[in-house]
C-alpha cells in the first residue's frame, strides 16, 4: 500500500470515530467548487453541521469566502503541488472542530488530472464539470469520470449561449461509470440543488 | 539540468534548424485551446504554414478537428500524464513536416498547474484564461501567469452574462508578470483576433 493510503485509512478512521461524512471534490480551476460549497452550505446550514478544507497552490481567498458563508475552514496551500494528498488533509484535521461536524467538504486543487490518484480518507467523491468546459471532457480526462460517486454539472444557466449537448455529454460520463449520480445545477438560479442537498443531506445524516 | 531540459534544447535546436516558431498553449480543460488555435489558423492559413501536436490524456478528438481544420497534426497521449514532456515532443517531430512549417502550435494537456513545469523547447509560451472560470484565478495558480509571454483572456462573448472584472483581472496577472502581453478574444464572435494574429504572424515569419 502506498504511503498515502496508509495516512488515508488513518484519516478515515478519525472521520469515522467523530461521526463526519466526508465529500472530496475535484474539478478545473474555474468549475465553481467554491460557490457550488457555498451554495450548498447556503441551502443546508440549518440541517447539517458543515466544516471545509480548502486545497489551492497559493492565497486563502477561498478560504475567507467560505467562512463568511458560516462555517469553519482551514487553507491548505500546496506550493506548486497539483493534488491535495493525505498527509495535507491529516495535518489540517486538528484545526478543525471534528465532534461538531456532521459534513466536511474538501475542495481539492483546481486540476482535472491528478488529485483523482490520491485517496484522502473520504466517503465520497465528486466531480464538477462546468457548462463553459465543453461537451468533450470525459473523451480527453476519462479518469476522472470514471472514479467518481457523483457528478455534478455546474453553470447550467449558460446553456442558452453554449453548444453544449447535455444528453451527449452524460451518455459519456455513463459509459465510463454507469453507476454516477449525475445533477446538473446553477449557483446563480438554484436550479437543481433540491435534489443534490436531498441526496447529500441523507449521506451526512445517516451516520 | 534536468533531463527534460536537456531534451528540451535539443528540441529547440531541431526548431530553430528548420525555422520553426513554437507556441507552447497551456490552459485549464475546457479554457478553449483547441478553438483558439482553429480560429488562428482560419484566419492565418494564407499568410503562414502551421501545424499542431495536440497533448491529452486520451483521445484523439482535438487531432481531429485541427486536421480537418487543415493543417498537419500529431496526437500525443499521456495516459496519466498532466503535462508534456520533451521527450514524448521530441517523439513527435518526425511525424510532422517541420521545412514546410513557420509556425507548430503545441497544446499542453488542460491543467493550469503541472505543464509550466516543463519546458518543451518553444519559443513563446501562452496561458488561456477563460472568463467563465473567474477573475481571481491569478491568487489561485500564480505560476502560470507568472511564467508565460502571452496572455489569452478567452471567451469575452460570456461577459455580459458573468461577473468578471476584466481590469482587475488584467492588474492581478501584471502584478505577477510585468511584461506579459495580453490579449482578449472571443472565437465565437471574433473580437479581439486581429491584434493576436498581428502580434503572432510577425513572430512566427521573423525567423
Amino acid at each position: 500500500m502506498k504511503a498515502n493510503d496508509v495516512q488515508a485509512m488513518e484519516n478515515r478512521r478519525t472521520f469515522d470515530a467523530s461521526g463526519v461524512h466526508v465529500v472530496n471534490i475535484m474539478a478545473s480551476p474555474g468549475a465553481g467548487k467554491t460557490s457550488f460549497i457555498l451554495e450548498t452550505v447556503r441551502r443546508l446550514g440549518d440541517q447539517v453541521r458543515m466544516a471545509a478544507i480548502e486545497g489551492d497552490l497559493a492565497s486563502t481567498v477561498d478560504t475567507d469566502k467560505v467562512r463568511a458563508g458560516g462555517i469553519p475552514a482551514v487553507q491548505i496551500n500546496t506550493g506548486g503541488g497539483c493534488h491535495l494528498d493525505a498527509n495535507q488533509v491529516g495535518r489540517a484535521l486538528p484545526d478543525l472542530p471534528l465532534e461538531d461536524v456532521d459534513l466536511l467538504f474538501i475542495e481539492n486543487v483546481g486540476n482535472m488530472v491528478c488529485p483523482v490518484g490520491f485517496y484522502l480518507g473520504e466517503h465520497t467523491r465528486v466531480a464538477i464539470s462546468s457548462v463553459p468546459e465543453g461537451d468533450d471532457k470525459p473523451h480527453k480526462y476519462p479518469s476522472i469520470f470514471a472514479n467518481v460517486d457523483v457528478l455534478i454539472v455546474n453553470k447550467i444557466d449558460l446553456l442558452p449561449y453554449l453548444a453544449f449537448d447535455m444528453d451527449a455529454f452524460q451518455a459519456l460520463v455513463r459509459g465510463l461509470n454507469p453507476e454516477v449520480q449525475i445533477f446538473a445545477v446553477s449557483c446563480v438560479t438554484g436550479e437543481g440543488f433540491d435534489a443534490w442537498t436531498a441526496w447529500l443531506r441523507e449521506q451526512a445524516l445517516k451516520g
